[in-house]
């Protein structure tokens, strides 16, 4: 058959399929319903629809009349008072004006929510599940079942999960022998061989601690706890399906299948299967390498070939983090993607059965027509569909392919709602073939169309981008580490290996362009084996000092008239080379200063992000602004350096604040004297090597560590230092403050000082809070990088209202995670940076047990293949409730992983309670509460604000970050402000009329 | 007759005129000439034009081949290192490839323009211009002779000046034996009348000290001068005409003529004339006006009626101080005014003598047409022209109406330059009625059209100007007094006396909006006159202080939550009351701190500027600007207030910079405790009303003058203060920014300090400087207001080659201007502003006298209608030379009317020198070198620095104020940055993606 002629027959049987469905629209489109008018309206108001999903998101968590009242007038009735009219339908209701008075209106939404939630979810217990699968296997369906959950934030309730899907198979087992085999001879089975019980799964379910970074680990994790349902499975004969969920999961998933799959206890047995995703660009490669290997392996299977339920996410994911997108951008090259790899599983159906999960007519058509091209037997392939979902396609593929599975998701309401969402949001998408199909009207014909053709017309309408011309690019961030890539999961154990084997040189300073050695010398060592030296540098005295300064000061000329264009190019320079050594950089901060890899790595790309950043703004800034348009006078706006700069970094982000400083002060013209912290200046010589390689002039920028003690006052009071630029405790940046403010006998200017200090930063959990996401991200915002960042979180500011559910959680997901050295990628927390920090922070710890009850302190596993805790600086990781405002751990900043559960009566108190520090650094807040969310934005006093995120990681341009009160003077480092601290304006005001006659400008505005 | 025949003879006369021209053109535009070559060039590139014509005019001052050759290089070979092919024109040179090498090049174009400049003068002296005229007079023409002289800046200048004119009429009058008369029976006279000798005067050149404030002083000082010559002019049998300069003079001249011409000693002699000039938009009233007055005196005169020859200036001036354009901006517009009052005085040739100055041919026809249509005797009329241009127009003239005077200027080059540009911008303006004619070719209809038609079709084809829309309008700055109106200069005496009614008054504090009464209180006097009291003023203490803070605690919250537009709403009504009584406002600054009228108003309305414009910038800054286009997340970036502001404001810009500081602070959404300078207080409470009345919040603003001594440190160091914004001198400032780093117990956060403190501020006078305007520029930046501005000039640096000749000048000029109480229009100097004050400046004298030696030395002047100095705080106005960097008048802030004037051996060095104060607020540079210009822009390290003007008076949005180094912190009032420095910056970050799911934003990049 040649393609033109399948294609005539996919279009036939996608006419017959339609009007065999004519009539008919799903539940979910129904008019008459309040469920359809609501999607309707979704449908033509977008800001509608997406208060009407937020909504039904948090609905589960609304618990009182009194919170179900205030968010539904926060999301529907904020501007005018009023529901929308449609919100009413259906509540029969001429008296009840809209108005909110009263519960009649809340609780009828309430209801039709819940409603609407129940149509797409087989029951809520077991019982009502094994009844809705009997009535629908009576109709001639079978199953797959899967519990819907909470995300798995900690080992206790991992093991919950598994112990959820044990007792639902035990339920199947009894409930199976109710169900009737459908269109078999075989008593046992379904369609002459598929097993009746079918269970869903989803990987995550089962470990708490799986990430792409520790890939290894992760399948572990998950195997070890997935083998005892499979094997259940076995016993009740039954059959198991891997559901695929976001990208992030998808290389250790279909690594999960596979150990099952090929384990010597389970090859026997054929009934497991995994699904693939046609709307991933690399989807060919999953399904060419899963059917290769199954064929190579000899282990037949089933794939469920899917077109993916996560686009919004990948999409999001990608774009923040600076990834390619990996799935498709026009909706009909998914639906090529489909057809093309269900014909490749159609041609290897004797070793790998297909499961075709999709709504789409065309898709279903273009199916059974290459099946049957192909002459696949009926039961190498099957159709699946959503329950609750496309009642006409599957009651179409019923009558016509006869063997159609309906994907059941079974369980209580809260977690249901995220499922709720996905669906509405399936059949309201502009591009879901649902909604085209029996929403809109579309014609028959274009519903039809192959979608290679449709995706070729698609992307020549697309609007093609405007070239951004010659010229500088604009500025984007640096991407994250995608450890999805094997290439970089691998890239990191290499650099480990190369940077140690450098391990033990001394580094000298840096001034006027030559290296200089002095004889006082500091080792740096590997905080996580104190014995292990990264290094050892060279410290600069008062004699040192005076001699960078006195090569600043003759190279500043030369470098405050080089053009601006001139002094951003050395940036840029410096970020390509960077970027070329982005994992020996990364590596060195893991073990000089223990940083975990990503966290690491993203130290790298947030120096990069600096130099491509600043040397944008400096070329805005260093443009002539002209004032005013009157003839005969041009004035120029202009800044010019301030002159000489003391960079004064801290050890914690050793090469992004560093570069960011530095750089920011160069770019603008100025010379630097960089002194980096004695922890990290290992660190410290690669950024001044970075300057020097990039191009900056000598004299220009001088590598200066030293020890405070002997030359710390020194550089700051210096006559000739006109800036400092600080990054570091509260304590010093005072003391520079103050210093900075004595005008020293020959001094010609003002000094600037740029400080950013402490942080004591809290995370407010409101009463209707999403708790998965709550707990990862304060987890990530306190023990991240062991709290030791400025922005760490140290505070949780919890609700009494949900102070119960959430807690537990919290301390269930720390006790989980791995604790050890930072170069084990496995480990989430690791050792404080150096003994010191690991003294003074054990002494903290003191306080917070004698001051609050302590709910978690925990210290590496040691043991056979743990940690020895005594070779590194840890400390435990400790969580302590029962604190209030008033208590020392509420007020002084920890700098280590201790966190503080503060219980606040209500949301108001939650916000004054943030407040009570002298610090405002940064904050978060978890809220599904409009007003709440807006409350905070005005009144949670801090620099760095986020709502419904961690309170870290803030990201160059995106989120210039900075605090104020006592937490810095508000600079605000990779924001729009930042540079103008390193220069000072000046105006150039030029009289151009001579003898009465002005040349005319042509942004004159002379008449 | 009517409109259309005559119309219609117009243009038949028009064409008859153009036919007998036929084929001649001006020696100007003859391209076989080195000069035609450079015309036509200069049309057709305005770059080139704009070079040529600012090096004519530098050219006299260009002494040395070293000078006139890097001169010729900077201006016409910059870019390329090679001259122009235009300028090398008639350089016979195939050899010479452009290149600069040896003056021969150089040496030829300083020639061609000398020779340039020498056709439009009748001669360097007396003996040439007597032959010029007796040659032109061979040939049928009469004259009027003009001497060409410098400005007269100074009363020796001004003596020189009537000596010269003396001296011509004694040449003139030896001559005119050689003159025959023309066209005439009567040997004594031309034509039938009309005196032999014609004598055309400047009025400024006869008084230095002419100005419209002071209108009675400048008409009599130009009457004592004039008197003189025109004494001599009847004695001699001649005529003289008042020209008419720019518009500034016009009303002082009109009023000059009317009393010379009625004068009892003057009125029997008719030959007395004056300009008109018919591009003024009133021109109409002008000649109705003057007409009038002849016929009700019965004096009859003659009207040279010409089209204006200050067009760019007026539109500049007019412009740059916000005030009506007072000229016809479309050309055909001044050319119908002119037929208009053309006729107007034709119809009153009885007693009105028309002298139609125009070389437009349709101007000529029209002015020929009506007078023959009204009868008018043809002695009744007469035509004039440029000697030098237009020589095809004049003979035409010559052969048709037979009586043409032409406009002969006499004198040195050097002044002559000026002239010459102005005829160059003649030939080669656009709408030059001689460039249309005679070097475009345009239609000889075209050229005849009534005026009134092209007016009408040109406006038509203007563009309409783009509505700004709703919202609020751009900011413009407040108009500066326009004290040509007769209206503006009563305004103030009126005010004078109103204010001074109310003196005496007891002002309380005001404090959470109620007014407070201490028993302290400090009386604020008139410091011309140190015995009347203008008010007393309350004086806060500590405890005042505290009150103060608490009522701007309780009301910050409120305050920081008013939209932003409210905010701004109170700055424009405290704008728009603050405009309403301008006057006032000013007068009160006259009488309690003696500042000069022009600069009292000047300071009311730049308070009025910066309501305005920080109303904008808020409005610009208060709305949340977007970080980062990625989906699910929206990054906003804001500001907060700092909370409490301290803003302590000095009494030499009593209104303007607490104005300034305390609406930055309040429009910010800060709360506000203002201390004004004791000196000033009871203007600190007019602010405060105008705050209470502007609708600002009772505790948002406070107002609380204090004793320093007393309330300083308190209110500094006070832990609630946020912010102290200050403008003073260097050591309270320096004292305070200590205080600030200091950090109370209790307080909450980081002080940040807003200060703009001394300067010592330099002008820099360079060898090719044009002296006129250097000498005025740098008088006023030195002594006006006593010097008693941050931005006054205190050090002039001269370049020894100009020394002799700038220096004299300056001196002279300095000993004209009239010394005594500011509420005098006619001083230019007045008292310090107390006797703390006049008690250290005059300790300052007595340094620099020691230091230096004394060029002048001037208290008021005393006896009968003088000034009584002791009832003031008078020093002399001093200028000491022999300065040098080392000396301490080189380097302390004066504060006082005394400047110090330094002899540097070259630019370098004067940039140098310039730069060695610890200080960098303002500075000027006066030079015609573009490279030294830019120089100077690149390394002339101050705040604000002016080419070619002065170095005080910064306007709001166009010269951003503020200086660095020791002069303050580079805060830059009424610019761009200076609001940020009132507010933290903040960013709230929200993860908008919920359950997968993020909405699609218009400013996404999605993929």
């Amino acid at each position: 058959m040649n393609t033109s002629e399948l294609e005539t027959r996919i279009i036939e049987r996608g006419r017959t399929f339609f009007e065999a469905m004519n009539g008919e629209a799903p539940s979910v489109f129904d008019k008459g319903w309040w469920t359809g008018k609501v999607m309707d309206w979704s449908m033509r108001d977008e800001d509608f629809k997406v208060k009407l999903f937020r909504f039904v998101d948090a609905l589960p968590a609304l618990t009182t009349n009194e919170s179900l009242n205030r968010h539904i007038r926060e999301y529907f009735a904020a501007d005018s008072g009023e529901l929308p009219p449609v919100l009413r339908a259906g509540l029969k209701s001429a008296s009840v004006v809209g108005r909110l008075r009263g519960n009649f209106v809340v609780k009828g939404i309430s209801k039709n929510i819940e409603r609407l939630a129940r149509q797409f979810i087989v029951g809520e217990d077991a019982k009502e599940a094994v009844k809705t699968l009997q009535r629908l296997r009576k109709d001639g369906f079978a199953f797959t079942i899967d519990i819907l959950g909470e995300a798995t934030v900690g080992e206790t309730e991992a093991e919950a999960r598994l112990q959820e899907h044990l007792d639902l198979l035990a339920a199947l087992e009894v409930a199976r022998r109710k169900f009737k085999p459908l269109g078999g001879s075989n008593g046992e089975f379904d369609w002459g061989g598929e097993p009746i019980i079918n269970l869903s799964v989803k990987a995550s379910a089962f470990c708490s601690q799986s990430f792409p970074r520790d890939f290894e680990g992760s399948v572990r994790g998950i195997y070890n706890r997935l083998a005892p349902v499979y094997r259940r499975i076995i016993e009740i004969g039954g059959a198991m399906c891997i559901d695929m969920e976001s990208l992030d999961q998808r290389d250790i998933t279909i690594e999960v299948f596979k150990r099952l799959r090929s384990h010597d206890e389970f090859r026997h047995y054929p009934h497991l299967g995994i699904v693939l995703q046609s709307y991933l660009r690399d989807v060919d490669d999953d399904v060419a390498g899963l059917v290769d290997w199954l064929r190579s392996e000899g282990l037949p299977s089933t794939i469920r070939l899917v077109k993916g339920a996560y686009w919004d996410h990948e999409v999001v994911r990608a774009r923040q983090q600076g990834l390619a997108v990996p799935v498709y951008t026009v909706k009909a090259e998914t639906d090529a993607a489909y057809e093309r790899n269900a014909r490749r599983i159609l041609e290897n159906a004797d070793i790998c059965r297909l499961a075709c999960a999709s709504h789409n007519v065309r898709t279903i058509a273009a199916v059974m027509e290459m099946a049957r091209e192909l002459g696949v037997p009926e039961e190498r392939y099957e159709f699946q569909a959503l329950y609750g979902m496309a009642e006409p396609v599957r009651k179409g593929l019923l009558s016509v392919a006869g063997r159609v599975r309906l994907y059941c998701p079974y369980g209580e309401l809260v977690p249901g709602m995220a499922y709720l969402v996905r669906r509405l949001l399936e059949n309201t998408s502009n591009e879901s073939f649902l909604r085209r199909s029996f929403a809109d009207e579309t014609e028959t014909d274009s519903l039809l169309e192959n979608p290679e053709e449709t995706a070729r017309r698609e992307r020549a309408a697309r609007p093609v981008r405007p070239d951004s011309g010659p010229g500088v690019a604009p500025f984007v961030n640096e991407p994250a580490a995608d450890f999805t890539q094997a290439a970089v999961r691998h890239a990191f154990p290499k650099a480990i290996a190369r940077i140690r084997r450098e391990f033990g040189a001394t580094h000298p300073l840096f001034i006027g362009g030559e290296n200089v050695v002095t004889g006082d010398v500091l080792d740096s060592y590997n905080p996580a084996d104190v014995s292990e030296i990264v290094g050892s540098v060279c410290q600069a005295g008062p004699a040192e000092i005076d001699a960078a300064i006195a090569a600043a000061e003759e190279a500043l000329p030369a470098w405050r008239a080089t053009p601006v264009a001139e002094r951003t190019k050395c940036l840029f320079e410096a970020a390509r080379i960077a970027r070329s050594r982005i994992f020996d950089l990364a590596v060195l901060q893991v073990l000089e200063v223990g940083k975990q890899w990503d966290q690491a790595h993203a130290d790298v790309a947030e120096a990069i992000d600096f130099f491509e950043y600043y040397g944008r703004e400096m070329l805005r800034l260093g443009a002539d602004r002209r004032m005013g348009r009157v003839p005969g006078e041009v004035n120029r706006y202009r800044y010019r350096p301030r002159g000489v700069a003391a960079v004064i970094a801290p050890w914690n982000f050793p090469l992004a604040i560093s570069a960011g400083m530095c750089s920011a002060a160069l770019v603008t013209g100025n010379c630097v004297l960089y002194k980096p912290s004695g922890l990290s200046s290992v660190t410290g010589r690669v950024l001044a090597d970075l300057f020097v390689e990039a191009g900056i002039p000598a004299g220009v920028f001088n590598f200066v560590p030293g020890r405070s003690s002997v030359m710390g006052d020194h550089l700051v009071g210096h006559p000739s230092v006109n800036l400092i630029a600080f990054t570091g405790s509260e304590r010093v940046g005072l003391h520079i403050m103050q210093m900075a403010a004595q005008v020293a006998p020959g001094q010609r200017h003002l000094k600037r000082v740029v400080a950013e200090m402490g942080g004591k930063n809290a995370c407010i959990i409101d009463d209707d809070a999403e708790l998965d996401e709550a707990v990862r991200h304060v987890l990530y915002s306190a023990f991240g990088y062991q709290g030791q960042k400025c922005s760490a979180c140290s505070r949780v500011i919890v609700h009494e209202a949900i102070y119960d559910r959430f807690v537990p959680r919290l301390v269930d997901a720390a006790r989980s995670m791995r604790i050890g050295p930072a170069e084990d990628p496995a480990c989430v927390m690791g050792p404080l940076v150096d003994r010191v920090a690991q003294q003074s922070v054990l002494e903290f710890i003191d306080v917070a047990r004698a001051e609050g009850s302590v709910l978690l302190s925990r210290m590496p596993d040691g043991g056979p293949g743990g940690v020895d805790a005594s070779q590194g600086c840890y400390v435990p990781l400790t969580i302590v409730e029962g604190i209030t405002p008033e208590h020392r751990i509420a007020q002084e900043e920890a700098f280590g992983p201790v966190l503080a559960v503060m219980k606040a009566k209500d949301f108001d108190q939650a916000i004054e309670w943030a407040n009570s520090t002298r610090f405002a650094l940064t904050g978060a807040v978890f809220s599904r509460s409009p007003a709440h969310l807006e409350q905070a934005a005005r009144d949670f006093a801090v620099g760095n604000l986020y709502l419904n995120r961690n309170c870290t990681g803030a990201l160059v341009e995106r989120q210039p970050f900075g605090g104020f009160a006592m937490s810095g003077i508000g600079s605000k480092a990779g924001g729009p402000d930042y540079l103008l601290q390193f220069m000072e304006p000046y105006v150039v005001t030029e009289n151009t009329m001579r003898r009465g006659f002005a040349p005319i400008g042509s942004d004159d505005d002379w008449v």
